[in-house]
């Protein structure tokens, strides 16, 4: 059998150990941070404290790399295949925000996703950028957004001409795969680079059973490690995949958006987490493999829950997205019942689903509680339990068609003032208007409301879902528009 | 006895205690980090991450705070006596991004003390501003940068009627605090918000011993947690104090440049960090205060090194900047000999003295282990040891004066072509260059190089120190210019 990424790597070293060991030795700090590593108070934070340092002797400096981060980083790009990656650890935000404003000039035009992440629309505002979007088809079942496809990208580079890069989001929050290699194609014939988000991809191409990673095919690939990994909270990876991309540009730009002091607690993980996938990924992902598919047999005996199955698309097999339009219940109710009579805490509703992230690092209980829940779930559905008026409420996640764009997300962004939902139609829209998560807005500031979005953020608020960027006092709920 | 700012808060929950509590509960997770909260692998990162959680239910998110999370963010505007306070994960440099990009509108103009943080320059480029400068005077000692005052500001606001807010550093690195309120009094009197970048300064006002908070009279305070409290690397804190400022609009900025995942870990630490001063301050101190007395009285025995004092000038007394420019020794090669010979791991050096940061988490070791070495390392310079030719060489940490700005940091900055320094005088530099730590510019890109810095930088490399923004090739050293 070969395998798909697996490299054997020559560690020099790992920061982890070394950081360990010297929270043992003599070294006395006369540094920051402030706690002095001395394990003030108790238990688990106290302990991590004793590696946490800033940037001292042999410890490299993340912002001009030349020691033991750069060789953790170079690590990095060899696991992933990228020509050079980068440690973040604001994020894949910090990403965002320093691909977009590395490729594109100020004021320049940018063509994405529409169900792309909020951080996208914040480097758009950024930079005073232009923006056209591609809008993703959604699935019929459940309603979620498709991957976007080379033919619309194409139709899109042909029809604004000024377009100086092109940002997709892959997998989706829900795990749909686009074809990034037939996109990366139409996108270098115009002459432009790729970014991929792929932020919830870091585990892509580490495993037979995973969807091949877009570091193959793109410009530059956005990870969050803290997603699908093993790394904490707050990681993430940038990687240069081509020469399109000025490398030392990427740098400017995480010198500006991220922390001076980067912990290397979290850079410890992110290397932990890289090593694990790189060596032993094959055989972490053959153990989850068994269960998932254990889970999805039993699962198919469910009468009313189905999980999102999209033929022709390539999906990613830690993604679970379970519920169907049958169900009598909102993504929200199914979510609160999970949660309180169960104790299954999901990552995200929507529509009349939920969204469960697996990783290797669950445990045959998860998926065991999960189908337990799931199948009382289905024998009270079957008995009329939760029969109610929400039904077949809400397909999608986002209306079919995108509002028309009158101003710049720049020139409009909170210039509006509050205005009842009903009298907002045909008036310049002030914010941005979404559920969080995912995030991927209803409308964007500085473009205008229609019918289709009004009924939409009604619909929403009527089935209990919170919806940032408006406002419900008492009866009525606001939106903010110009004028 | 009248503490300062001890606050005995009511706490409603402690996040701590909380994240602890909720991993050892029965909720299983279906939502990213994707190490699950299993404790992979072991250590202390295993233990940290049973706590490392995303924004799931009862835990609020810091972006859209209305439970735990804004009770803390209320309890240390209460500790320090600001309007509004809020928690960053991506240390001050998001502060400062986010304070200058919502006080100031693109294309204006600030007037920055020239010593302050790379951070400072990093915002002035994003946001395409014009800049002013004020230049510290120089400590005649130590050749450290003084704070600015009142006079220089109100000059520097007479000049240009146009700048549209000021930003200061206060306490500088090595301790020294501005007159705020005079400073604060002169800006408020132009109708503009002062900013003061009190990163070293978080623990300011929790106890007699220790000076003023700015917050009493700046516009907005940025504190970096991790350098001075028990608060994890990484983390800070942004103040509103006065209704200058629009917190909303300070809220849409740090949407924009912090993670959209911040760590619940790093949130901890602030915390624990911000109660501990506010509840427990004075005593902690008055223990420092001790330890740190003795250290000072046994140091005036020395003969060589003296600890800096400032007559007239407020002083942090948990900074020891030791050296003097009677020492026949850099500050490298004594931060050096201190490493090496007596494992001391001093913040920084600079000129013919280091820097030791002192906390209330440092044990008498600390104090003692520092007398011991300068001790020895007294008698060896008396004995001739240290006898060499950089004495006396390098008194200050930059220039006496500015350079001529050309260009906007903006429209120089990475526009240049390699250059020999010999060859660079009167051409536009194209490079922040400066040493880090602490990262004060010699000369910021769009200014015009004379041979003050010239001739600065060159010391600077037979002195031993790294410059960043240079390069040294073979016997040459190059800098970046235009044309």
């Amino acid at each position: 059998m070969i395998l798909k990424r697996q490299v054997r790597m020559k560690h020099k070293e790992s920061l982890y150990d070394k950081l360990i060991e010297y929270g043992l030795s003599n070294y006395y700090p006369y540094h920051m941070p402030g706690h002095k590593r001395s394990g003030v108070g108790e238990g688990p934070l106290a302990d991590v404290q004793r590696m946490d340092i800033t940037e001292i002797e042999g410890f490299d400096n993340l912002h001009h790399a030349e020691g033991i981060l750069k060789n953790m980083q170079d690590e990095a790009a060899k696991a992933y295949g990228a020509q050079k990656s980068f440690y973040l650890v604001g994020g894949s935000t910090t990403g965002i925000l320093t691909a977009i404003s590395a490729l594109i000039p100020r004021n320049g035009r940018i063509l994405i996703a529409r169900n792309c992440h909020k951080s996208v629309y914040h480097a758009i505002f950024l930079r005073g950028l232009k923006v056209s979007y591609l809008n993703p088809e959604l699935e019929g079942e459940f309603g979620v957004p498709m991957p976007v496809n080379g033919q619309a990208v194409e139709r899109a580079l042909k029809a604004e001409p000024d377009i100086q890069a092109v940002l997709i989001t892959s997998p989706t929050y829900e795990g749909l795969v686009a074809d990034v290699e037939g996109i990366a194609k139409v996108v270098h014939e115009a002459g432009i680079p790729l970014i991929v988000d792929e932020a919830h991809g870091a585990h892509f191409g580490f495993a037979d059973m995973l969807p091949e990673s877009s570091v193959a095919h793109a410009d530059v690939v956005v990870h969050s490690t803290h997603k699908t990994t093993r790394a904490m909270t707050q990681t993430a990876l940038l990687h240069v995949c081509s020469d399109r991309v000025d490398a030392e540009e990427i740098q400017r730009y995480l010198d500006i958006y991220m922390t001076s002091s980067p912990s290397y607690v979290l850079m410890a993980s992110i290397e932990i987490a890289v090593r694990e996938l790189a060596e032993n990924g094959q055989e972490l992902y053959e153990t989850y493999r068994k269960m998932q598919a254990e889970f999805l047999e039993a699962a198919e005996k469910l009468r009313y829950f189905h999980v999102l199955q999209v033929p022709g698309v390539v999906q990613d097999p830690c993604k679970l997205v379970i519920g169907s339009r049958g169900i009598p219940m909102s993504g929200q109710e199914l979510y609160d019942v999970l949660l309180e009579k169960y104790q299954l805490q999901m990552e995200l509703c929507q529509g009349h689903h939920i969204l469960a992230i697996m990783t290797p690092y669950d445990r045959s209980e998860g998926f065991n509680r999960l189908l337990k829940a799931l199948r009382e779930l289905d024998e009270e559905i079957a008995s009329g339990k939760y029969a109610d008026e929400s039904a077949g409420g809400l397909p999608q996640m986002i209306p079919d068609n995108l509002p028309v764009q009158q101003l710049l997300i720049e020139e409009a962004w909170r210039r509006g003032v509050p205005m009842p939902l009903e009298d907002c139609e045909d008036r310049i829209c002030s914010e941005f208007v979404y559920q969080y998560p995912p995030g991927t807005p209803i409308i964007v500031p500085g473009e205008v409301w229609n019918k289709e979005q009004i009924a939409y953020v009604k619909r929403l608020y009527e089935m209990g879902y919170e919806v940032l960027g408006t406002q419900k006092i008492k009866n009525t709920i606001y939106c903010f528009v110009i004028r």
